[in-house]
Order: C-alpha cells, then sequence, then structure tokens
C-alpha cells in the first residue's frame, strides 16, 4: 500500500511539475510580455524630470491648482486652470480687427452681387445642358462665422471661450454648400504646367473653396494619406503630400498651446458629386472630373490635369473624406502681409540657408527690424514650438493683419505638412529657439504646464481630438511623440537657461503673471 | 485505504480531464487552424472539375504521363512531360534569326567603336573633375548573352533546355556594369515635359540600360512597390507604377507557359553610386542623382527632373532592388515591327475601343490581314492568356522580328504592368479568346496540365522563382490568383466548345501533336 501511495504520490508531483513547467510558467511569460506590450512604450520615457520644476524663477507650483478639473476630463482641468483664464473676458471695440457695422454692410453688398450674379448665370446656364443645383443663400447676421470673423483681435483669432467656434465648426460639418471653386491659390496656376521650376507638390492644389449656405465660407483638403502611413525617409518635405488630418490636428494643438492663431477646422465627408460638381459654376472645376475603373467619382487639379493622371482623389463612390478650414476675412477688408520666415528652408535638393551652418545666425536677426523690438522674434520661437510639436518642416512664411502692425500675432496657416512622422524629432524645426535662447514666459509655464501627468499634451490633444466627426484624427504613436516632443523642447530652454541664466532667456510677456495673473491684454496695452 | 486510493484516482482523473479539455485540446485546435493557416485556401477552390479532362478530343490521358518527375519537383516534371518535349533538341541555321558570323562580326565592330570612344571620353575628361570608373571590355564569342542571341529561332526567343539562358542569368546577376545610360524611350523624351498629353507614367522614365564587362547589356527597372501592396482601384492600369516583380515573374511564368517570348529577367540589387553613378558617360543620367534628406543616393527620370520630385528612386543607402531584362539584338541587325494590338484600350478617362462594345468585333478582325490566315490571330489569344494570368492590361502593341515575316512569333516585351492585383480577374483581359473562341491545341493542352495537381501553375511557379535572387518574387496571393484564372480560362475554352464544338475551336497547331507528337518545328516547316 505504501508503495502504492508513493507511487500515485511520484506520478502526482511529476504531473504537476510538468503542468508547472511547461504549461503555467510559460503562461506567466506569456502575459508578463503581454502587458509590456499593451502599455504605451513611450510613456515611460515621459515623466517630467523633477528638476524641470525648479529651474525656473516661477514655478508651477506658485499657481492655484485648484482648475485642475474634476478628473474626468483633463481637458476642462487645463482649460479651467489660471494659465489659461488671463484675459478679459470681452475684448475692446479698438482691438478688434474688424468693426461690427462694417463687416456687416461688406457682406451684404458682397450677398446681393452673388445673387445678380447667381440670376445671370441661371439664366446662361438654362440654355446649356448643365445642371447646376440652385440654392437660396440665407444671409443670417447671427451666422457664426460672421461672429468668428468679427471676435479678431489683436491677441488671437478668437477668445477662449467664444461659444462661437463650436457652433461655427458644428455649421462647417454639416451645412449645405450651396458653391465650389477652385482656390485662389489653384487659379493663379491658370492651368498651366510651369514646368520650368519644382512645382509645388500635388495635394496643394486639390484643395477647393466651399460656400456654405449662410454665405460662409471654407477651405476642403482632401485626404491623401492614411492615418497609419508616415511620410517615406527620402521624401523632401516640400514634396510630402498635405494631410487633412494634420490640418484639424493643428488647429487643435494651437488651441491647447493657448496660441489660438490657426482658423477654426473641421473634418467632414463631402459628397463629390451632390457638394461640389453639382453646384461649381466654375466649367474648369467640371473639367476635372471623371469616373474611375471602380466606379468612383474623382477630380485631379487643374495644373495636373493635362500632366499626370496619378494626382486624383476619389470618393467612394462619392463621399471624400477631408477638413473644412474657416475661411479668414477677405483681404480687400482684412489685408494680410506675408513675410518670409527667417528660418526658411532650402526648396531645392542640396541648398543650406545661412541659418543651418551659421550657430549665430539669431544674433545677426536680433538686430534686424522687425525682430530688433517688440514680441515679433518670440512669436517666431513660438511658431517653432507649435511646428516642432507637428514636425512641419513647411513653414516658407508667416502672415501678419497689417491691421495691427508689426506687433501683430502670427497666424499660424496651411498645417498639411504636419504630422507626417511621429518617429523622428525634426530638432532643426527648434532652431529659433535653440539658436536665440529665448521663449516668452506664458508659453514656458504652458508647455510645463502640458507636460504634467494630470495635463498631459497628448491625452488633451485624444480628448480634443475626439470630439472632431472623423475621430482618430491622430495614431496613438503621433500622440506619444508629442509629449516626446514637449520633453525635447522643456530640455532645449533647459540648456540656455543654464547657459544664460533664467533672466535672459524667459521674456515677461505678462510681468508676474502667474503670481498674480494680470490680463495679457493689460500688459500689452500698457507697452 | 480504498478511500485514499479513491480520493488519488479523482484527483488523478480531475488533473487529466482538466488538462485534456484546457491544454491537450485547444493545441489540437490550433494546430488544426494553423495548418488550415499554411494551406493555401485558394487550394479548395481549386481542383481541375472532372469534366475538363473529357472535353477536348484529345485527352491529357492520351499523353505518357511517364514525365510527371520523381515527386521533388513539380517544375522538373513539367519540363520532361512530353508536351514539353515535342521539339527537337536544335535549331537548323535556317530556322535562326542571325547567322553567327554576321553577328560575331557586327558586335567586334562594335566593340572596337566603344573603345574607341571611351579612349576619347577618358581623355577629355581628365581635364574635368568629373571620375568615371574605368574598365576594359572583354568580348568574349562564347559569352552567353551571343548564344542567347544566336539562339533566337523562328519558334520562340531560346530553346527549352538551352543552357545559355541559366548561365545568362547568372552573368546578368553577377556581372560587373561598366556602363550605364538611359534607355533609348528616355533618351527620344529629350529631358522636357510634353505637356499637352497625358504621359506615360512615372515608372516608365526610371529604367537604365546597363552594359556588362563582357558587352552584354540588360535593362535596370527598379522597385516602385512592395510585394504585398496591391494597385488602388481607383488608379487607370495606364497610370499604374511598373513593377519589377512583374517583369521577373513574367519571364517565369512564359517559360512554364513554354511560349519562351520574353527575354530572361533577373533580380538584382544595384549599387546606384557604383554601378550607375560612377560609370556612366552620361551628364543628363549624372545630373539627375541627388542625395535624399535620408541621406539615400537616389535618381529620377529626366523628363519629370523639372516637374515633380516625386518620381524618385532611392537607394539604401546606395542598393537598390531591381529587374535586369537581358537586351535583344540591336535593331540596326534585327530589325522588329511594333503593332498595335487590335484588342487595344483606350488611354483615356472616359474612352472605349470598338471591341468593348461589339461582342462580334473578333469576325471583323478574322476577316482583316494579318488575323485572315497563318497563326498570327492565334498567336494574339495566346498572348491574352498570358496577359489575363497576369491581369496585365499594358499591351497597347507587340512586337515581332521582320525576319520572319508574318508567321514570326510574337514577343511579350514590358510585362511590369503584371501582378497588380490579385483580387481582380479582368476578364476583358480574355477578350481575344472569348470573343473569338479559338485556342492553340499545344496552349490548351499546356493549360490543362497546368490546372492538374501534380503540376499545378502555382506550385511550378513558386518553385521557379525561387531560382530568382530576389525571391520571394509573388505573393502566395497572386499564386493563388493564377491558379483561379487558369481555370477561368479553361471555363472560356469550354463555353466556346460547347456552343461551337471542339472542332472549331481548338485549332491543331500541331497536327495529331499529342497522339504522337510531332515536333512544332516541323509542323511549321510543311506549312
Amino acid at each position: 500500500m505504501r508503495k502504492d501511495r508513493l507511487f500515485l504520490a511520484v506520478i502526482l508531483t511529476a504531473i504537476f511539475s510538468a503542468d508547472l513547467y511547461f504549461i503555467l510558467l510559460p503562461k506567466l511569460r506569456n502575459a508578463g510580455d503581454g502587458s509590456g506590450r499593451f502599455c504605451s512604450c513611450q510613456r515611460s520615457n515621459f515623466s517630467l524630470p523633477g528638476q524641470f520644476s525648479n529651474w525656473t524663477a516661477l514655478t508651477l507650483q506658485d499657481l492655484d491648482p485648484s482648475g485642475r478639473g474634476n478628473g474626468s476630463s483633463k481637458l476642462d482641468g487645463l482649460f479651467t486652470h489660471p494659465l489659461y483664464n488671463t484675459e478679459k473676458p470681452t475684448v475692446a471695440a479698438a482691438e478688434r480687427l474688424l468693426q461690427s457695422d462694417r463687416l456687416m454692410d461688406y457682406y451684404r453688398k458682397k450677398v446681393s452681387r452673388w445673387e445678380r450674379h447667381m440670376k445671370l448665370y441661371n439664366e446662361a446656364v438654362a440654355a446649356s445642358n448643365i445642371t447646376v443645383t440652385d440654392y437660396q443663400v440665407t444671409f443670417d447676421p447671427d451666422a457664426n462665422w460672421l461672429k468668428f470673423h468679427t471676435g479678431i483681435s489683436r491677441h488671437a483669432l478668437y477668445s477662449r471661450h467664444d461659444p462661437a467656434i463650436a457652433r461655427l465648426l458644428l455649421d462647417m460639418r454639416d451645412m449645405t454648400v450651396i458653391n465650389s471653386d477652385f482656390t485662389q491659390d489653384e487659379k493663379a496656376l491658370k492651368g498651366t504646367c510651369d514646368c520650368s521650376q519644382v512645382v509645388k507638390p500635388s495635394g496643394h492644389h486639390l484643395k477647393l473653396a466651399l460656400k456654405m449656405q449662410n454665405f460662409g465660407k471654407a477651405m476642403f483638403k482632401p485626404m491623401r494619406q492614411q492615418r497609419d502611413e508616415e511620410t517615406p525617409e527620402d521624401v523632401f518635405f516640400f514634396v510630402d503630400v498635405q494631410r487633412h488630418n494634420a490640418e484639424i490636428a493643428a488647429f487643435h494643438l494651437d488651441s491647447i498651446l493657448d496660441f489660438r492663431r490657426v482658423p477654426p477646422v473641421v473634418g467632414r465627408f463631402l459628397n463629390l458629386t451632390g457638394e461640389v460638381l453639382q453646384v461649381t459654376r466654375n466649367d474648369d472645376l467640371r473639367g476635372v472630373f471623371f469616373t474611375s475603373p471602380a466606379n468612383n467619382t474623382c477630380f485631379f487639379a487643374k495644373c495636373l490635369y493635362v500632366c499626370k493622371t496619378e494626382y486624383a482623389v476619389c470618393g467612394s463612390p462619392d463621399l471624400l473624406e477631408g477638413s473644412l478650414s474657416a475661411y479668414l476675412p477677405g483681404l480687400s477688408i482684412a489685408p494680410r502681409i506675408s513675410i518670409p520666415n527667417p528660418w526658411i528652408r532650402s526648396y531645392t535638393f542640396t541648398g543650406q540657408e545661412e541659418w543651418q551652418v551659421n550657430p549665430s545666425y539669431c544674433d545677426t536677426i536680433k538686430k534686424l527690424y522687425p525682430y530688433n523690438s517688440g514680441n515679433r522674434l518670440l512669436n517666431i520661437i513660438d511658431m517653432s514650438v507649435f511646428d516642432f510639436l507637428m514636425g512641419n518642416m513647411d513653414r516658407h512664411h508667416y502672415e501678419i493683419f497689417t491691421e495691427f502692425g508689426d506687433e501683430g500675432f502670427l497666424l499660424h496657416l496651411d498645417n498639411a505638412r504636419g504630422f507626417g512622422k511621429h518617429s523622428k524629432d525634426e530638432m532643426s524645426i527648434l532652431a529659433p529657439l535653440s539658436q536665440c535662447c529665448m521663449i516668452k514666459r506664458s508659453t514656458l509655464l504652458r508647455l510645463q504646464l502640458l507636460a504634467q501627468p494630470q495635463f498631459r499634451l497628448s491625452d488633451v490633444m485624444r480628448e480634443s481630438l475626439q470630439k472632431d466627426p472623423l475621430h482618430p484624427i491622430l495614431t496613438e504613436a503621433h500622440l506619444s511623440a508629442l509629449d516626446r516632443r514637449l520633453i525635447k523642447i522643456l530640455r532645449a530652454v533647459q540648456r540656455c537657461t543654464r547657459k544664460l541664466g533664467d533672466a535672459r532667456v524667459i521674456t515677461d510677456d505678462f510681468v508676474r503673471a502667474a503670481v498674480n495673473p494680470r490680463a495679457y491684454t493689460e500688459s500689452k496695452k500698457a507697452r
């Protein structure tokens, strides 16, 4: 009997050992690997190093942390933080870009002219075999796009909590398109192929100007690339495609950084037949439509029409995903000036610009008008921070409203070349910051805030982008890259402060703002 | 004690049951799935329906099956099958394209001229700062490329068991490149952008002519597309990229179909610096080289140089994958004529050709010279079978050697637009077969043979392609598509025979060949 029991015990032990060794252990090992796979690898790289909280004269701890939100929304928490509440709720009339009455008069006249033109056009078209869907324009003085235009101030394109912006996004998403046309850029090409130079690449020529039923206008950029496609490493930045999702993400990022220098952008599925082909009055635009071998409705750019057919975009069968950016007020009523970026890149294969070879390039720039006084250089550095986070190398020019003179903010237009590569941080984009060793205190504080776990940039971006109808707008890899790049910006500032001291690097654009937040507007007025 | 033993027995049983249920069963299930995954899913769709073996006057059972190979190699089995051994081993001098002496004289003169030119060029270059690697040409009258040229007969580009072909492939894979240049097509463009029409697309302009150390020539087509990428459904066939792997696969397919109308093609990694840039004597070619942002060596096409930079190909950092196709004898010694394919497609967005709308188009063609007599129409149908298997819609012209007159075989050149979509069978490519309801008996028999499990087309193709240095050349999805399309060809023939009877559909190109195989050459001579 003892033998029997021993035998059974041995067998039992053997079975248990075998189970343990061959089954349980591998499973545990797999589970270990699995959990490693599910947690984002980038996160572990990212936790704001302790030293960041001590190396500026003003630390985030000085700020009232009561505004961290209720825990359910990091984005709400961010926007209720004191750093995001330094502005007076209303903007004085003198600070606005446009006076409301003048704007209304201007648009009423435009609507009348449009209606006259449409009447004549429809009479002419009645004789031909073209069918154009004819919608009535309903000019609404309370339209959200008009509120956006009247809300533009010398500080930003819109104020922080302007409800008209959220409503304008809804309008752009839903409103009936009553007219489509080439954009002005497109028209400037006049359908000719200028092969004497490297032409601006494909995506550039596929954008459309859409007019909404309430006379609002938006620019449509079609989807050219899948969310998970990365720009191949051999592609020069200036021939990269334009990404509709980068336009959308840039609007959200700009708003989260509290710059508010990007006009509102929203994603939308456009019906190429009903919302473009059947409402255009431009024969040239009608002429670039065709049906693909898969029976989808497609169109391609005018210039490229006669050259290459690869540059088409196609609906499925009619619906095409894209971004809609709100138009700024017309140039005749709100002129803008376009100025070459001092850190412009060479748009050739071999060229190098001075800033790429001369480490003390900024010393020269600092002496030159308009960078030798005021905020212009700091604004350029803000822009480089914005572009570095997105990986956008295509910032050849910047625009400002002439109305605001040299102190006007820089418009961050045309961001479709951002978010091309999540795996590479193009440090050269940060050259204005790293070469000039200057940054606005307000910008730095917000960047530090966004590096804190409770406001992590990737988290607030993810949350913000979820509001877009085409979400997810960015892949997780792109969101993680934002956190990684943010740390690199802070490190670049840290290198400067170690070398030059805080006082020379961190520039008070609102003096003692964070200790006793004084309105940004006030500090501006005082200058 | 009994209780004790019962308890242990129960525990043991429980453990065994648990093991059986949770461990062994799932493992068995996985193994089952696994084997399902490894065997090609399409296989189950594919087994030659029984009726196929009975519906031709001549069945495969009539043939000696002794040549089915030793089971280890389906390809060897195929090539030893009587259907692949109907030819006399040697080709009579009168049947050759070129007489050996004349060819040797011609090339000796070309080599002398080349050496004179190089001497002058090198003297001129010595004064400049260009470095060109200078290799001596070693003209070898026993070179494999010369044997390929002399072996071209009125029946095919090479005979079935010519050892020079395998050796030529090795030469092309390994030999030192002593000169690189644009191809003649490229030169014809003269660097200008003709935007007055849709230009032939990108890939077309990136091919290079390479000269080997033994004076052999090959055309290089660079890799433009990953093996697993499918051509997007909205892309018109004529703007599809050219695929180097399609060139390679087409050579193997043509050989397996026993057409032998495609010049030998092999895959090779080319060093863009050492084997192209440093050996070219063409300044224009040198001028299209550039270094990419990722520091890779790239080049782009001459015409497109000034227009668009997207059309570049890049090495990694210098090595670029591509296909090398052996050149045919020069046009001055072996002129060819290029004839529009009667089943040509419209190279426009909306155009339709007559064959696409007129079901009795073939009746017209049959009455027209040269399709009203001889084998020309049957050769066109062979070509449509070849193109349908590859999914190649871009067969606008075919070429024949003028030396062989109207009875010459059709050259199957330029196959790089094949193998674009594995998931679609473009039935229109088969229009010559389905509209004319004719096929050569020899072709049909081989197609039937390749539909048998022991010679399955996908299997022999996979085996044949494994010989290429760049294998795998085709994905499994493309290989499976070959089997599926083969069945569709056989079904198309079956529909014809049901309607018209075997005698009117299946044309004896070798009379009673399979019952008593008479040499294809003899039947030809008898005509």
